[in-house]
This record gives structure tokens, C-alpha cells and sequence, in this order.
């Protein structure tokens, strides 16, 4: 098979993975992820020969893209904007693929190398965006980003029986306030110019 | 056996299964708690017949005093005060009791009865500390309860493999800021007297 096929089988198993992966968890059928992809299940299982090959590839995936939009949102908007939206897109990471995150933090230990890989790269890509809120005068100092994304992950739990996702976005919007409070109180303390 | 025999055995038992249960959480051996209430397993038996009768019973027992305590502090403290040190109260209770709150979260129907009974009592407590505190101009309007308390209970998750609670400390402190943010502000912005 040319190579550029077998990249492109790859790219539609990933995202045939993904969704699944969002609408129905970690646990879904090989043979949906396939059928969703357009390929036999014997070329999922070519390309990826255990589902946690799968869960790892499609992680690495989405990383790279929560680490590709702190870099442009870094770029196109202001500290204080680009903090929010990014931290908007890493709700939507855990909260719409709680799937992901339950194997993430299964403590299962197939997963446990990816757990690390996600904290070495998704934390320093956030503090970046903190450290530069925090020198435009916008939060507090000494937020530390794993903090942070350990409590909005658990933030985006939906209530006990409940698939609402609302709550989260609600709390995790109190806690950048929280975050913001003590600088817009220095803030407001500032003579006027 | 005397009546007041019977109550101190009870006192005992549920003393020493709260014990054991933080300690060793909800799946702790019966005889292990028995030996710690210095009665025989018959003796816990004949008063909690199943084990899901013991951690319900520790649980109404933990509800109480939620209340009681949040009675006790809207009498004797500030607004600000009793709202802080009540959910560090509530803190205490989650986070130390991780095996009871477990079983509260399980979705397992032996314990949806505690869990509604929970929300109906604790919820309306928090609630009037709540309003106390939105009338004395300290956090803004419309604060939900149960929101906050299952955004407390979450945040109260360690991280995984951990058993540190100082995190959960920090960010409930973060989410509280929050709450006191737009408060703050607009008090900010009133002339000084």
C-alpha cells in the first residue's frame, strides 16, 4: 500500500476514534471505530494493535493540538483572552471526552506514561499563558499550572447521574475569577493616571 | 441489655466506624470495626444488619453535625467567617472521609436515599449561609448551593496516586475568591465614606 494511503487510513482511524471515543467512551466496539473509519478491522488492527495503542495514539493527537492552541492563542490574542479561551478548550477536551480522561486517570498502567506525557507538555504550554497574564498584571503570582489542571478536571465531573456539563463551565468561570481577584484588587488599589 | 447499655454500644459503633472508614475507607472489615467499639461483631450485627446500614447511619450521624455547625456559626460569626469556616468544615468532611464520599457518589442504589438526603438537608444549610453572605454585600448574587457544593466535593478529589489535600485546600480557597470577586469589585467602586 503507497504510504500516503496508509497515512491516510491512520488520520481517519484517529478521528473515527476520537468521536466514538466522545459519544461512547473508551470501551467502544473496534468494529464501530472501523466501520466509522471506512477500513476493515483488520487494518485498525495493522495500524494499531491494541486499543490502548488506539487511546495513546488518539491522546497524543489531541495534546498536540491543545499545545498547537496555546501557541497561536499566545500569538493572536491578549494575555487575559488568551488564558480564557484556552482554558475553554481544555474544558471541552475533558468534559465532552470524559471517556479519555477516565482511562487518563484510571490509574491503569498502560496509561500511566501518557498521564506523564500529558502533564510534562500540557503544563508548561498553560504556564506559559499564565506567566504572561500574570506580567500583564491580570491574576495573582504563583498559580502552578498542574494545579490548575487537576482542579478543572475534576471541576468538569458532572453531577452523579447527570451528563450536565454546564456546572463546569459555571465553576471552573468562578475559579478564573478566583484567580483574578487579588490582581484586579491591586488592581483597583492603583491611583488613577 | 439496658437501654443505655444499647445507646453507648451504638455511640461506640458509629465513632469507630467513622474512624475506620476514613482511615481505611467504606470496605474496612466489620471485625475491624467492631474491635474498635470493644464489642463482639454479633453485638454490631444486631444494630446494623448489613454494612450499608452502618455507613448510612455514620452518614445521617456526619449530616447532623454539618448542620449543627452551620447553626453554630451563623450565630457566633461574621457572614465572611461562617461561610469560610464552614466550608472548611465541609472540606474536612470530604476530603478526609474520601471512602464515605465514594459510596454517596457511587450511583449505587443502597446509598441514592443518602444522597438525596444529603442535597435536601446540607444544600439549604449552605444555602442560608449563602444569602447571609450575598446580604452583607460580601459575595455576588445567585450562588447555587448544591453547584458549589459539588464543585467543593470535586475539587476535593486528590490527584491521581496521591492522597495530598492541600490542592484541594488551595483551589476551594480559589473558587471562594471567585465568589467574593464581582462582590469586590463593585464595593471597590463605591466613594469611600
Amino acid at each position: 500500500m503507497p504510504r500516503a494511503d496508509a497515512q491516510r487510513n491512520v488520520d481517519a482511524l484517529l478521528a473515527a476514534a476520537k468521536e466514538e471515543f466522545v459519544s461512547s467512551g473508551v470501551d467502544v466496539s473496534v468494529r464501530a471505530i472501523a466501520g466509522r473509519a471506512g477500513v476493515g478491522t483488520a487494518t485498525l488492527y495493522r495500524h494499531f494493535p491494541t486499543r490502548a495503542d488506539l487511546i495513546s495514539a488518539v491522546f497524543h493527537r489531541e495534546i498536540e493540538e491543545l499545545l498547537a492552541t496555546a501557541a497561536s492563542l499566545s500569538e493572536s490574542c491578549e494575555p487575559g483572552e488568551a488564558l480564557d479561551r484556552w482554558v475553554d478548550r481544555y474544558i471541552d477536551f475533558v468534559a465532552t471526552k470524559h471517556g479519555l480522561a477516565a482511562a487518563l486517570h484510571s490509574g491503569d498502567p498502560a496509561f500511566s506514561g501518557l498521564r506523564e506525557h500529558f502533564e510534562e507538555h500540557v503544563a508548561p504550554a498553560l504556564q506559559t499563558l499564565l506567566d504572561r497574564a500574570e506580567r500583564a498584571g491580570l491574576i495573582s503570582p504563583g498559580t502552578d499550572a498542574l494545579d490548575l489542571l487537576g482542579a478543572i478536571a475534576n471541576l468538569c465531573i458532572p453531577p452523579p447521574g447527570s451528563n450536565d456539563t454546564s456546572r463546569a463551565y459555571r465553576m471552573v468561570a468562578l475559579l478564573l475569577r478566583g484567580l483574578r481577584s487579588d490582581a484586579a484588587r491591586s488592581m483597583a488599589e492603583r491611583p488613577s493616571p
